[in-house]
């Protein structure tokens, strides 16, 4: 299945520009024969647009909702959107499956990041469901999430064969080591595909990693962003190419094998 | 503290120019104020020596743990040796700290890689306790154990300081791939250090990748081991220097807050 990741110019403001942005995106994806593409952190507000992100959070019948489901059902494949989403008069920072024939799937980032993120959000407490489109099984995650091996673990365990991860990586030395080493090690010891979706530029607050990528079973990089540029990265995903490398290393066998007795 | 890593060459065969090896690179590592030498995996027998490995293997009263006690307690430091041990009849993989006045504490392999493995050695049931010597804590695993995100989780929650780790790493992309970027990425994830001590050069079995290493908490390596050449790896640790890392991304604290809400 031939999954998108849009990576996506911060310095882009306002609500409407950043549409208009993703609208492109999506096309040019679309195009291309993408099943799947996956947006930023808070795509459509912007990272680091502060209040005004909770001030526009809707719920999921809400306008931002609707404008994606939109976007899905016209170019005839799914969204995975980072975007506020409101449920009880709170606002958690979430991931959007918005699939091109209705039924989205929802998953509130666990793992906040920071002051800035846990002033504006209240933090998840479920994890993502498994969720199956066109074959193949994907779990959510967002940013800070990605980093802790147990949230990732848990997906893999669940079934899930690709994380889709919106995230904001900030520049800076950790966040390139993030990029360049966390991400692939991540997919190689879960034997998953990972789609990890980052701005690039800066905006009014922060300035970004980019380094977005698409990572492989075998901690190989199938797409990876610069760090400086928006673009659209492209990557085939064939979970049974993997089969000799999962049967080499067979982590996740040895886990379940372990789980009972260990911590 | 400084700690050194010894790469060994896995060409040296028989347990007595083994020995010699060893005694001359423990004897190098205390000259240059070393107070923790870590060996590789079945350092004394050799990774590959096969059937000979376990019908020379002891208990912890047996003549190779008298053999590296004396060596510890002259040389006047610690020794980190992998090597098999027996316990009621059958035979683990196990990775033995012996400090200079006595007092060994044992790990046996819980994770044991391939059929290779499992036809010689009983699996280990449970984690290494966190010992304590001379102002830091350190925790034990063997090879394939570090490759699990959840067995250094599992030490560095418990308080380690540094996990110190026997490894028989075989010569492959994978092994590269391991040795490069899961080491960097274990001791980044758990903010720990991480002393990697492999062999280099062949036996008659295997092939081994080298790179050895000694990876600090914000995933640098203060010191590499080559793919070719064996020697000593010295580094100095110092956990109070990374405290601004463990504030900026608080892994172990943010682990700690979600457990006990989710899986």
């Amino acid at each position: 299945m031939k999954v998108a990741v849009f990576q996506m110019d911060a310095g882009e403001v306002g609500p409407q520009d950043r549409q208009a942005s993703i609208e492109a995106a999506v096309a040019e994806a679309a195009e291309e024969g993408c099943r799947i593409i996956v947006l930023p952190e808070l795509a459509i507000s912007g990272y680091g647009a502060g209040g005004e992100i909770v001030d526009a959070a809707g719920d999921v019948s809400g306008e931002q909702v609707n404008w994606l489901k939109k976007l899905a059902r016209e170019a005839g494949c799914a969204l995975v959107a980072g975007l506020a989403l409101q449920t009880a008069g709170k606002t958690c920072n979430s991931a959007l499956f918005v699939p091109p024939d209705g039924g989205v799937v929802r998953y509130d980032k666990i793992h906040l990041y920071g002051n800035y993120e846990k002033t504006l959000f209240t933090s998840g407490r479920s994890p993502s469901p498994i969720l199956s489109f066109e074959g193949m099984t994907f779990g959510l995650l967002v940013c800070f999430d990605v980093e802790f091996p147990e949230r990732v673990r848990d997906l893999a365990l669940r079934g899930a064969e690709a994380i889709l991860v919106p995230t904001a990586l900030p520049k800076s030395e950790g966040g390139a080591f993030i990029a360049r080493s966390v991400l692939p090690v991540r997919a190689f010891e879960n034997q998953v595909f990972i789609a990890y979706a980052n701005h690039v530029g800066e905006d009014a607050r922060f300035a970004y990693q980019g380094q977005s990528c698409i990572a492989a079973p075998d901690g190989k990089l199938l797409a990876r962003g610069t760090p400086d540029t928006a673009r659209l990265l492209v990557a085939d995903l064939d979970p049974t190419a993997y089969d000799a490398c999962r049967a080499q290393n067979p982590y996740l066998e040895e886990v379940k094998r372990c789980s009972g007795f260990l911590s």
